[in-house]
């Protein structure tokens, strides 16, 4: 199938020219009644403003009309790929978010840490939520005894609490599948399940997991808590093509939670490291500043505008807006050739969840038209001469104001 | 091929909430001078205006770019279902419209009524339009005449005037095919044409087809003006997923005339009966409001803006809509979670016919951005947050605003 990548990629060429591509997490909002005003535009935000008067604005669906993206797929979607064709599973995301490196043919499994009864009746799905330490303190004991099964290299990683991750590695072999049932049976008082594969590629994968399952308990036998694991969402791992091999972009990422990193390593960006805790804004800047010289595209990711919409928390959000204007002219001190301001999804305080709302994008550069819309908030952004239009459009609009697609066709 | 629609059955889930779905038929127009009013611009309506002022626009084309839409595709493609994959045939709309439930591997046909003169020549392809009660009673005759045909059942139906519906039944059978060409040779003066199969599962269809015409005429002999049959327009049944499957809603059709009837039921609604005639509106508020604890959707259809459209009669159509206006408070009151207002199609009283051009949708929702569109018109839906959509975009996003869609990937 050709789509849309392969043809950016026939005219993507290399220039000087660098794009900063400003990811505000779950930024789209909703007014708390009708015809308020949103986050955005609640908010003060004098450097914004400013910007917008000078830029392009429309609005972005990640998806689909109606449909909620997950932080995968609107991602996946502002990178240029087809989130409903590029599927990347859970256990996949996971383990390239406490960057595990997946190659073709691996699979990635999350396993919850579990309480098991007599007759392994599951008694706690989460094992207490136990400690991080703790969670470290198992995983070092079933590396131990679960190097390989069956000459499988198996590798076992914590993840957080109860989570943690396990790849089976292909390791040059027949690709193992991920199509197979769950071990966890989302209930107590009932045993694990045993994995059932779905097709012939996931038998041995579903050998695996058995296998693992039984051994992990046997290791595992004497400890009063945490003696039992659940799988949950096997991934295989998709061909990404790179944004090298896509876009001719030497891409760097500049974010700090571990998932957002796994993506774009995912579409093989070099994953900067930043100073500081949680969202650490400054040490993100100061990433972006020192790397400048070094890559042509920056993809910068902003976490707690979600965060705070996740909470319900319109007030917090309003202040996490600001506190991301406050820092604009820093990066607007880079002059980048084209600026992207846009959201992975909305995540209105309404709702303090994920929205199928559109989110608005902004787009700086020499090459814009002439556009009505004053500020970067939804209401604005319907104005705006980029219009309404899918995710996988934004990096072909970035490109070309970028001035690094050729022509099509004579 | 992984579709729209298999996109939001996957994130389908079931709530307490409830969608209203109001059709009004043909109801987009055009300015009679250039700049002027359209039917809904001229029209007072001071309860859709009120209610536009709280709810969210856009423009809806059903069917692609510059394509004029029928009812069948119009209708299929808001809800859900891509009219150029989902195509219905003029026979299979006019048997479910006539309330005759098809069966995957049956073939429906129209048929028109002719004289023939000696030697078989189409003297008249409409029979000197009989009235309905000839219809019926030819139909009488040809039903005592041809129960069946080489053991295959055959169903005979009136329309109306020359016009009647004949159903092969494939019962159980190999599935009957409708490649075939036409016996309407579309000129008088000329014999009725042979049916020729196109391909192997339409050859049993064209046997049947030819020896009914010569059943027919053998029955028919002795009348003087209705004494052939013409068959133009086989349709076989396509599989559509049902509401039930593709939304999980029990959804409702509330309508009068038949082919809008036999829409709903072949995508699964019920079709509650309504009393009163012609378009019974009062009849549709009653049905709507004793069924409202009954449904999660309704789908709400007004016929008359249409039919005025057809007639070119721009004021007449103005009425219609006023019509529904007073009516729009008995809506309310129920209080739907999500209330939808749009058209089928456009049906400009300046064209006298349907037209290409996008409808305007209105939905009212607690989960609406805000939106600067202030009338239920073509002018004010051209500024509204919606934006300009394919048909198939408006159940997902009606699903969504019913928060009845859980998010795509993690």
């Amino acid at each position: 199938m050709h789509d849309q990548l392969d043809t950016i990629r026939d005219l993507a060429k290399k220039t000087d020219s660098k794009i900063l591509m400003v990811v505000l997490d779950g930024v789209g909002g909703l007014p708390m009644t009708v015809n308020g005003d949103s986050e955005l535009a609640a908010a003060q935000t004098p450097n914004l403003d400013a910007l917008a008067a000078q830029s392009q604005l429309g609005q972005i669906e990640l998806v689909g009309a109606g449909i909620t993206p997950g932080s995968g797929p609107g991602h996946l979607s502002l990178f240029g790929y087809d989130p409903l064709r590029y599927v990347v599973g859970r256990g996949a995301l996971s383990a390239v978010g406490i960057g595990v490196k997946l190659e073709a043919g691996d699979v990635a499994v999350r396993g919850n840490f579990a309480t098991l009864g007599e007759n392994r009746i599951v008694l706690d799905r989460r094992a207490g939520r136990p400690s991080d330490e703790k969670n470290a303190d198992i995983v070092a004991q079933l590396r131990a005894a679960l190097p390989s099964l069956d000459g499988t290299p198996v590798e076992i990683y914590t993840e957080s609490e109860h989570r943690f991750v396990v790849v089976f590695r292909a390791a040059g072999g027949a690709p193992l599948g991920a199509n197979l049932s769950d071990v966890d049976p989302q209930a107590t008082g009932v045993q694990p399940m045993t994995a059932q594969a779905h097709d012939e590629a996931s038998a041995r994968t579903a050998a695996l997991v058995n296998a693992f399952v039984a051994r992990a308990e046997a290791t595992l036998a004497a400890e009063p808590q945490v003696n039992g694991v659940l799988f949950r969402g096997y991934s295989d791992v998709p061909r990404f093509p790179s944004f090298a091999e896509a876009y001719g972009l030497r891409a760097a990422c500049i974010a700090s939670y571990p998932m957002y990193k796994g993506l774009a390593s995912l579409v093989g960006m070099d994953v900067l490291a930043v100073e500081g805790h949680e969202d650490a804004l400054d040490g993100k800047v100061q990433a972006l500043t020192e790397n400048w010289a070094k890559y042509d595209f920056f993809y910068f990711h902003v976490k707690k505008t979600d965060s705070t919409g996740e909470d319900g928390d319109f007030a917090a959000k309003v202040k996490k807006i600001e506190l991301f204007d406050a820092l604009l002219p820093q990066l607007l001190a880079l002059n980048p050739d084209v600026l992207a301001i846009v959201g992975d999804h909305s995540t209105p305080s309404k709702l303090a969840t994920h929205s199928w709302h559109p989110v608005p994008l902004l787009i700086r550069s020499e090459y814009g038209r002439r556009d009505v819309a004053t500020r970067y908030t939804e209401d604005e952004a319907q104005k705006g001469s980029l219009g309404l239009r899918r995710g996988t459009d934004v990096m072909p609009l970035l490109m070309a104001n970028a001035l690094k697609l050729n022509k099509y066709g004579a």
